[in-house]
């Protein structure tokens, strides 16, 4: 029964996914107009491999809500979200940033491109999501949509935790409150603002966008939790990028201030928090239960 | 007669730029959430004493089109409009694209903020744009607000002419049709766009939106160009940063290639242009004809 569920919730992902991907490589065509080089640099990242989390929230949110219209309508701001994601990685890469040379196994996009090229794709596909939000959804949505979306990735959001965590390395930081601070902006803001997206297009209303956006911000923070475990536990193979790099740059994560076991604990608290918020909707609440689960039990 | 005119519209320019002014301080006040360096960096780079011709374009079309309210209603899209022309000098002027030290008399973003902060500044600016648009104008106009906004800003527009100007770079480029298409993406793309947000505001039909497009067009190339006689002819000082830095970069322009002379006659052959255009529209186009000129008789 639990392996059945299991191979459920994996044939899911995948067909989610790969409706995703086929979206994105509509949305990044090669038009008359734009420069080859910088739809390649764009393509080369959104291509590498993502497990597209995000926008797999963001649908799966918009059809618990909504059922199959908002499904469809909720398409644009999923693949919007994932190109804010990329964006924020090819600029995290950066020389001047975390100076990584490889990201998902494959060279970071600076490496691949040049710098120049890097900082353009990064800013390239930060207004592209924008533009094809407010090309492709429906108008009633498209000013929410906008809004949550640049206000989650913006200063008071993954951007500010990102500022927050270019100014706290090499800090010898064991105040756990900063780097709470730090992962619910940088990671979790995004994951929050993913479900919220899902949640505009399925028409919720108040009291269910409170109940979501609490349920986001608890399995966002667990989610990068677990990756903070990871980057310790596991093997740079396994990870598709250096093992051990946050150790190595002094980043400011949870195991270093409270411990493995304990950060463990905390990520499973964490989810258990968040799969009590989903009970009090009345909605058939499994399947974003489940993403939940497996967002906490990954090992990559 | 002459006198009076010019006196009235420089009153007018300065009016109008101290508003945008007064609403670009309230759309960029220090919030509780945003670390504090990031709203300084992107502070700096937007009060660094430009001209606000793009937002003062916005605001003049929307004026023109539709009067008193619909000068209001564009208010964020022209502030908006100036954070994305922010954005894209700070990320032009960083070590891996123009490496600039001075903009407008003063250092360079990432000169005094270090070059992760200057990222990002760029990044929170761009993103910041499309939050204020969408929180604050009105609903009716957002979608097409943001649509063209981020169409000319991104690959097809502004952002496009930067990644030929970046692959041209320190190629021998005898090719006007080159130069042409990185001016028109680079620089017209944008003043198109200040005046497309401004008509969108101002309820323009179909017909005064392609007009206006034309005349966008054009006076955004002859800019480029003067902006190009200007960096062979004046000093620095005059500037506010080097003069002949085109040369030494070997950046694509039209007085390299066509001769000071010709590139003059262009500029404004382009402006006649581009004023004969305004005729065919009925409304009062003196104010928008008077800024035209005044962007192609300009000395720094």
């Amino acid at each position: 029964m639990e392996n059945c569920r299991v191979e459920e919730l994996s044939k899911y992902l995948k067909k989610t996914a790969e409706k995703i991907n086929g979206y994105l490589v509509g949305y990044l065509e090669q038009k008359k107009d734009a420069p080859p080089i910088i739809i390649e640099a764009m393509r080369y990242s959104v291509f590498a491999g993502g497990k597209r989390l995000r926008p797999i929230l963001t649908l799966a949110t918009a059809e618990m809500l909504g059922g199959k219209d908002s499904y469809r309508n909720a398409i644009p701001a999923a693949c919007a979200i994932e190109m804010i994601h990329t964006y924020s990685l090819i600029h995290d890469d950066l020389p001047c940033m975390d100076n990584d040379d490889y990201r998902r196994g494959q060279l970071t996009n600076h490496k691949k491109f040049g710098e120049n090229i890097a900082v353009l794709a990064g800013d390239a596909l930060l207004t592209h999501a924008f533009y094809i939000i407010s090309k492709y959804s429906e108008p009633q949505f498209t000013a929410k949509l906008v809004e949550l979306l640049s206000y989650y990735s913006g200063i008071d959001g993954m951007l500010g935790g990102q500022v927050l965590d270019v100014i706290n390395e090499n800090k010898e930081i064991d105040n756990i409150e900063i780097v709470q601070n730090i992962h619910l902006k940088k990671t979790a803001a995004l994951i929050k603002c993913s479900i919220l997206l899902g949640a505009v297009c399925g028409y919720a209303d108040k009291k269910t966008l409170k109940i979501l956006e609490n349920f986001g911000e608890n399995i966002g923070l667990a989610f990068q939790i677990v990756d903070d475990i990871l980057d310790l536990t596991e093997t740079t193979e396994q990870l598709g990028k250096p093992a051990g790099s946050d150790l190595k740059k002094k980043k400011s994560t949870y195991p270093a201030i409270i411990g493995i076991e304990n950060s463990k604990k905390l990520a499973y608290e964490l989810l258990e928090k968040s799969k009590k918020l989903l009970t009090k909707l009345e909605f058939n609440t499994e399947l974003l239960a489940q993403i939940a689960e497996l967002l906490v039990n990954r090992n990559k």
